[in-house]
């Protein structure tokens, strides 16, 4: 198969981290005879300082022409602690999701075996949890219209959703569920919240359509509570924009290491793949930031093509890499150097030598 | 001290639970020589069902007589499953809040040291944790204009906040901090939010009249996490409506049970004491609500009141009651039948007899 993938490494950690999912494509594309291309952009703060805009026209260009996206994430800490800056890292990043209509995020939270004694929840809790979220992605609270008073006194940002925009998600999630567990989880605030009663409304609507797929609705506040306390309850979850981002990132907890969650950002005509982890502007360059998070959305790259054994190797990969500890020190008791390059190179390595690949 | 206090149990278990503090009110007010009147008001999906309205003028005029409002919980499960209500019991709470301007909701997060066992999160993650979260309570999302299309097909909210509005609860918030551990945490999410970033640059703007407080600036997506994975890193945190409801209710698990947690909604004018939880409709009348959320909310009530030797005395019989495992199902795997009313009268016998009450 040929692949024109964008790569958009972007601010902090993304770099390095893209670095490593980079190698392991390449190392997929040589042993499955595939040819990938990679042409690389510029967005966030380093595309702010190379050229003046977080999104480059020709970011848009190179990503328009691509068959998928590797992002790798954008911020930076001085824009964080000045709230006057009228160009923003982040408006590389929703831009690019808005343009290219990249509606559906897709963010699987699995609890890894061999990671159960690194999270903060109790092992017994967590065990065997599998969740995919359907964040949505290109609407609410994230684009609608923002106002500051002319006085600097008043400030307001509009959550609107159309029933379109909630039906299009609403049918891929219901979809993913009914290939696992068969239960979907609406999660919203339709107590308080106009654009939550149309979600509630438009899920309550679709629910016949898919009769052996059993809905739940939750209230935003319970849900931050339950996905802690009982997280084995959710198979899929879907929601808006802003809660998505809050509970996937809340949901790390289960996997122990923010640095392992992947995501998939899709629409009609395009696909990226992003780790769900921000820049990390205080850790670039040190060597610890955890690829694993880049190079899993690789995987979820390999997956949408329907390269199952190519993304099922990558995985097996990660796992290993797991299990014998060739791990970042987010995650790392047992050694206590071991670098964001050197995880990547043994999964780079275990995909050529699957059989072999051992500690050394 | 002579206090009129209003009294609105409200929805599914508020009445039960309310019910308990009151005795427990009643208790210190025959033991300190004080006059507690009490006067009931109808609110949320009960006043609905008695008046048509959730918030009965009468109701309104009874707690803006009182010198301090005892609230239960309103909500019922068939509001929630009908996003075509028009009218809905939320309305009553959300009204009482706006009327009588309670803009500081005041949350209390206390790892106990005899609960440290019934978190999901592992022991010494948690010991030691007291977070302060100071959440806005009448304006943001919650209160913003909210459109539904006459089509039915597209629904928005805003999200509007003054520099006023901030500024009156950031003061209240880092003059908790400096009576505490001086630390200020601003959860917003400012790297997306126009509102967000109005909080951001007052509260940027009023630090340098805390000299002695350090603040520190988290989004909301982050903040989720690290309450999780890191909860003693905070001391008092500060944030809008909407995130502090989730916050709340997420930190619920860091105390063990969300039957445990207090609050106090305060403006210039009245004060309200509410437990954080829901009206928990299905467990209604089935005598295992816990009653020590509601009860810790009256002990809030007497501090408010300057009485701290009462409400130090209340929080010592809710100590010991946990102590002896004189709890609800929710916190008990030791005794199997301890009822809402049972808890209550536990306590109540501590406060006429501190010296004495034992298991029996
Ligand atoms: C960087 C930020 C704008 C982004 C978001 O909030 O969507 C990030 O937190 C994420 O979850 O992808
Ligand atoms: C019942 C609901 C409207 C309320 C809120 O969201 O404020 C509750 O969750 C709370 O936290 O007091």
């Amino acid at each position: 198969m040929k692949l024109n993938i964008a790569v958009l490494p972007g601010d902090g950690i993304g770099p390095e981290v893209t670095a490593q999912a980079v190698k392991v494509l390449k190392a997929v594309a040589m042993e499955f005879n595939h040819v990938f291309t990679f042409n690389y952009g510029l967005i966030g703060a380093s595309a702010i300082e190379k050229s003046g805009s977080p999104l480059p026209e020709e970011t848009i260009s190179i990503c328009e022409k691509a068959d998928a996206i590797l992002f790798g994430a954008i911020g930076k800490t001085s824009y964080d602690l000045d709230p006057n800056a009228k160009v923003r890292p982040e408006q590389g990043l929703l831009g690019l999701r808005k343009t290219l209509d990249l509606y559906a995020n897709i963010r699987p939270i699995i609890a890894y075996e061999d990671l159960l004694n690194k999270s903060s929840l109790k092992k017994n809790q967590i065990k065997d949890t599998n969740i995919l979220i359907y964040r949505e992605l290109t609407s609410g609270i994230y684009f609608g219209e923002k106002k500051l008073s002319a006085d600097g006194n008043k400030a307001s940002d509009i959550c609107e959703y159309t029933r379109e925009e909630i039906e299009r998600i609403a049918h891929l999630a219901f979809k993913a569920a009914q290939a696992r567990k068969r239960k979907l989880t609406l999660v919203d605030k339709a107590n308080v919240l106009e654009s939550s009663r149309l979600w509630r409304r438009v899920v309550l609507e679709l629910e016949p359509q898919y009769p052996n797929v059993k809905t739940d609705y939750m209230y935003i506040d319970n849900a931050a509570m339950e996905l802690i306390i009982n997280p084995k309850q959710f198979d899929v979850i879907l929601t808006e924009n802003m809660f998505g981002d809050i509970l996937s990132e809340e949901a790390s907890v289960i996997v122990g290491s923010i640095g392992l969650l992947a995501s998939a950002s899709l629409g009609k005509d395009h696909a990226m793949f992003e780790p769900i982890h921000g820049a990390y502007t205080k850790a670039t360059n040190k060597g610890i930031a955890n690829p694993i998070a880049s190079i899993l959305s690789a995987a979820m790259l390999l997956d949408h093509f329907g390269l199952d054994d190519e993304a099922s190797l990558v995985r097996q990969g990660v796992d290993k890499s797991l299990k014998l500890h060739i791990t970042t020190p987010d995650l790392n008791t047992k050694y206590d150097n071991i670098s964001t390059t050197k995880v990547g190179d043994f999964i780079e390595d275990f995909i050529h030598n699957p059989d072999e690949t051992n500690l050394n």
